[in-house]
Formats: C-alpha cells, sequence, structure tokens
C-alpha cells in the first residue's frame, strides 16, 4: 500500500442491485413501478427547451417544492427535495443524528441506514423485529440519539400501524424521528398528518416507486419548518445546485396528475392482491405486505434454490443472502400479465420440485 | 431551543448566488456560458422515452464514464461522474483527506473548500495568495494532509504555469493533490496528461461551464483506477444511483460534438480578449484571465458602487464582500453582444464618475 492510501477513507464497497437488461426479461428485483410516468412527463421532455440548461437550477428547487406542498396541503417551508430518498435520507441522518446516544433502526430493514451511521460515525443499535418480521414498538422507547424506520418496513412490506408509530414519536420528544415512507401509497397510513402535532418528526417519501421515477432521483422530506430549515443549511453547505432542471420540470408534470396516479396505483395493488392469493395456493408464506413487493418463503422449495431457477427463466427477483431473512424471496409486483407469467413459472417448477 | 435541537447539526447556513430572472437582464454573475448546449441535446430531449424513467438509472454511469473516456483518451476506470463538481469534489474531499495533519488550499479560492472541511471535519490552513493574486507554489512543499485549488483559480481567473502544478504534485507524493479545474477549458493548460505519471494526482473539470450545461448538474474526476475505484466506494456507500437518466443521456451527447465545443470556447475566448481590451482602456486593473470571466478593479471607481450600479441597469456581476478582495467584481463573459452593452454602461457611467 502507497503512503498516500493511508489517509483514505475505507469503505466496505456497495454492490448495488443486478440491472439486468435482457430484452424478454421479467424485472421483479428493485420495487420498480411496471408503468411509465404521467404522460405530462413525456409531453415536457419533448417541449423542453435545451437552451436554458446553459443557466444553473434554481437551488431552491421552488417550483417543485411548491407543487408537492399544494398537492399534500403544506407550505413550501415544509418541503424539502433532493437527488432521491437516498439523499434525503444521508441529509437527514447528517443533519439530525448528531448526539453520543445511539440511533435506533430495525436489524432487518432497509440496507442503507447502517451504511449512512458507519459513513458520519453515528453510533447505533438495531433492536430485532419479532419472529414475524414485526418492529416491536416497545424497543424504542429508551433512551437514544435519534430513530428511523421504513413504513411499511423493508423488504418486509410490513405495515406499523400509525398509532403505533404515534406512540413511538410521542415517547421521543427529545429526538427526531424519521419516518422512511418509500412504499406508503401502495396502501399503507401515512405519519403526514401527525406532522402538525409532533414536532420531532420527518416523513420521507419518493418518486421512485409509486410515480414511476426511479429513473429520475426525486425524493422529499416534510416536516415542521424548522427541520426543514435545518436540513437546507446543512444541503446548501454541501452542493447547493442538486437537482437539475430536468428533474425539477418533470417531477413536477408527475405530481399534477393525480387521476394517473390513482388509476396505476389501483392496478399495481389488484395486481398485489391476485398475487399473493397465487401465491398462498403454491404454498407460499409471507406476512401481508402493504407496499409494491411480497416478502415470501415457500414451505418446502429453498429460496436460494427458487432465486437461481427463476433467473435462469430470465425473471428477475430479490434474494439475500444475510441472517434470518435467507429464506426468502422479495418480488416486486409488476404487470398483472407479468404475474401471470411468474405463477405459471412456479407452478410448473414446484410442482416438479414436489414430486421429486 | 427545543431538547430535539440539541443533536442537529448546526452549519453557517450557505446563501446561493443571486439567481435573478428578468426578461431583459445581462447576466454575469455565475460564470454560466452564454450558448446554448450543443444541438444534439435538444435532440436527445425530444426523442427520449419517458417510459424508461420508470428504472433505476444506471448506477455506474457506463455510458456517461465511457464517453468521457473515448473522449479523454483514458480507460473507463479512471473517470469518475458526479451530480456537478461539487458533487465529485465533496467525494473527494470525504474520500482522500482522512489525515489530522491540515489540507492545504489558497486563503482566496472556490468558496466551498472549507465548507466541506468544516462539515466533514478536515483540519486545513489556508496559505496566502501573493499580492498579485498568484498562488506561491512553495506554500505547498510543507507538511500536509492533501491539496486542493482550482486552475484557473476561482475567482482570480489566474492560471498557474503546468510546470509549478507537477511540482506541487511531485513534492507532496504521500498525500492526493486535486486540480480543480472547471475553467480549464477557456485556454488553461490541463494536468491532465501528469494523471499518466503521478498516481497521487485527481483531476475535477465540469458540464456546467465550458459545455453549456449547468442546468444538468454533472462533473467528473480523473485519475489513477485504484484513486477513482475509492472514489466509487465512498460514492456508493453514500447514494448508487445520483445522476438520472436524462443527465446521462444529455451529457453523453455534449461531448461528442467537438466541433461545436471548439466553436463556442473560440467564441468566449475572442469576447474576453475584445473586453480585457476595453476594461483596460477604462481604466480597470486585473491579472490576466485564463478562465470565462474577469476579476477586475477600477483605478478609482469603487467595486461596490460599480456592482450597484450595474445591478440597478440590470447587468448583474459578482461582488465579493470578503477581505482582499471587496474592491474586484467578478465578471462572466457573455455574448459578444452583452459585453458590448457592458462596456458602453461602463464608459458612460465612469466618465460621470470622473466628472464628480
Amino acid at each position: 500500500m502507497k503512503k498516500w492510501e493511508d489517509n483514505i477513507r475505507k469503505v466496505v464497497p456497495y454492490v448495488p442491485g443486478e440491472q439486468p437488461n435482457e430484452p424478454e426479461m421479467i424485472k421483479l428485483n428493485t420495487n420498480e413501478n411496471p408503468y411509465p410516468p404521467a404522460p405530462g412527463v413525456q409531453r415536457a421532455l419533448e417541449t423542453m427547451d435545451a437552451g436554458c440548461l446553459r443557466l444553473y437550477p434554481d437551488p431552491g428547487a421552488h417550483d417543485l417544492t411548491a407543487e408537492l406542498a399544494r398537492y399534500y396541503g403544506l407550505s413550501e417551508d415544509q418541503v424539502f427535495v433532493g437527488v432521491g430518498s437516498d439523499d434525503v435520507l444521508a441529509m437527514c441522518f447528517l443533519t439530525f443524528f448528531n448526539s453520543s446516544n445511539p440511533i435506533l433502526f430495525p436489524d432487518i430493514t432497509y440496507s442503507f441506514y447502517d451504511v449512512w451511521a458507519d459513513l458520519f460515525r453515528i453510533p447505533y443499535q438495531r433492536p430485532m423485529l419479532d419472529e414475524r418480521f414485526h418492529i416491536r414498538k416497545e424497543d424504542y422507547f429508551r433512551e437514544n440519539g435519534g430513530i428511523i424506520f421504513p413504513n411499511p418496513n423493508a423488504p418486509t412490506g410490513v405495515e406499523m400501524p400509525l398509532e403505533e408509530v404515534e406512540e413511538i414519536v410521542r415517547r421521543n420528544k427529545d429526538v427526531v424521528v424519521i419516518v422512511d415512507e418509500a412504499y406508503i401509497d401502495f396502501g399503507a397510513a401515512s405519519a403526514l398528518p401527525l406532522i402538525k402535532r409532533y414536532e420531532n418528526l420527518i416523513v420521507v417519501q419518493t418518486f421512485s416507486k409509486s410515480r414511476s421515477m426511479a429513473g429520475m432521483r426525486i425524493g422529499y422530506a416534510m416536516g415542521n419548518p424548522v427541520l426543514i430549515k435545518y436540513l437546507n443549511d446543512v444541503k446548501y453547505s454541501f452542493n447547493s445546485y442538486t437537482m437539475d432542471q430536468t428533474a425539477l420540470l418533470l417531477g413536477q408534470e408527475a405530481v399534477k396528475d393525480e387521476g394517473y396516479f390513482r388509476e396505476t396505483l389501483g392496478r399495481i395493488i389488484e395486481t398485489r392482491e391476485w398475487t399473493k392469493e397465487e401465491l398462498r395456493r403454491l404454498g407460499f408464506r409471507f406476512e401481508d405486505s402493504k407496499a409494491n413487493f411480497i416478502f415470501a418463503s415457500h414451505e418446502s422449495c429453498p429460496a436460494e434454490e427458487l432465486f437461481g431457477a427463476l433467473r435462469a427463466a430470465h425473471i428477475y427477483v430479490r434474494y439475500f443472502m444475510a441472517p434470518r431473512i435467507n429464506n426468502h424471496l422479495r418480488i416486486s409486483i409488476g404487470t398483472q400479465q407479468e404475474m401471470e407469467t411468474l405463477i405459471r413459472f412456479l407452478q410448473k417448477y414446484l410442482k416438479k420440485y414436489e414430486e421429486k
């Protein structure tokens, strides 16, 4: 190792999830939305004047912030936008988690939380989910430096009832509690109405799932204006121009089309419920999911085997080789047709498996 | 102050430069390019399929990285892209500056360096530019934890000769040296050829100035594959999907059109040299600039007064109320027509001023 390498920050290299790109594949591995963004997004692309791109974007992202505020019935100073919810969450960690007490998040949850905590040298503890993969609210009633959890949780899809979310927020008024609602629009109850009553609450959402715009990297945080101002101060000190002009413009168009949003959500939820039925019939077990994915294990066939078999058939799902969850598959909800193809494949495969 | 506010990171809120938006204004305050991006950028916008936006972008940004590698005659593993050079530079600070020795950068330079150092708790020292605003290379020959400087420097526009850059890199082989070349394409000599010989050198450039794409937020770092891998590891651990699909696509188009690039650069350089002549004639003093701006003070009229007068005439330039440079204006190079309007205004204003 060279002398100059001594000073370099060493991190465990993160390996991003597989992004296969085959014409006939069925991609159910990264919880993307199977439907395109709202039609206004395409129109905005086609009519955008590239000449404007020579200018810096609005660092305050006012038009997009205003559109989100309007949609959620908030004021503009209650909304913060960033480069996907990963950027927003990382800024939240950096801004709100500066205690010497450990922050708390579940042992099984979104895989970036411990990475950010390590990166920013934030101490943390990870209370275990119960054996049914539910968060035990009591684990979050002890002294801590802040709390974060997704609702519904990832990769389990399990929703925490709003009363329990509120109890955690209420019993932790001395720290900031972040509810990461990446999957909230697929049927769970949002903590957003609570931000009026609890000034220590931040709710984070994203355009990547329910608004079909993973490719545009837009996330946002909502909370009381004091918290949002702290977030903006840290963000500006770091990089004042993060959201490019196309993201600011296309994001607005996606929010404006409430009808399309409701329609595609409805279709995904319908397909999810159909898929649950079929998976149960095939001998899969899972907690009820309120997200756009199902986290399931089969009563006899090992998840890793199924993962490999699906992959060989160009059906990509997600498998985590991690303690407690290494016999589960996380299956994103695609179009009805894609899920029918998946189920047909599983029917055949499991029939042969049982006959062995 | 509430108890939960105790744990919040407090930073000095950064106030982004003025982004006025008036139909008839002349905007010479943020070093934007007066010409639109290459025509292929507009075509790419118009023909892009919004349907793809439902998918995550390529986290490795391979197509854009490959296009840049091709352009500069590098291999792909020598190029790292990020959300504007601010993102790239911040990742460089986080990755490369982890020593207990102070890093070194000039007292007068890009205003984000000390902000990032403070944010990441990196110790630093700021050697003074000489009285002509030149970097004294000898100041960088002492023990340190890393070095960064822009070439040409900002906001002075002064170029450091390549031999001096090389001497600094060669005499600091135990640390990483970052040369921030945001303005390099406007006529200064790049340190890029040195990355073959010095494995401790990182060169950072941007699409915001010479490629007319400030609105798209694209920056990049070039260096030996070991340094680039460390950068990618830190970046992935932080946020693996930062570059949205439009940035990845439009960035490629901008790089492809070498002819347009050379043509618009030529025009800006010509206008800059014309502007230098005119400013000299009007009694302005400045070091020779190799950037797309001129950093000038007038022999009799105070900069702050001129700044206000220009502003009242809807001509926006940049004034820094900071020690040693508070009698200077930083004037971006606009179109020839814009600069002629500026010069005519100054002729009239200074005539009246001298008569007083």
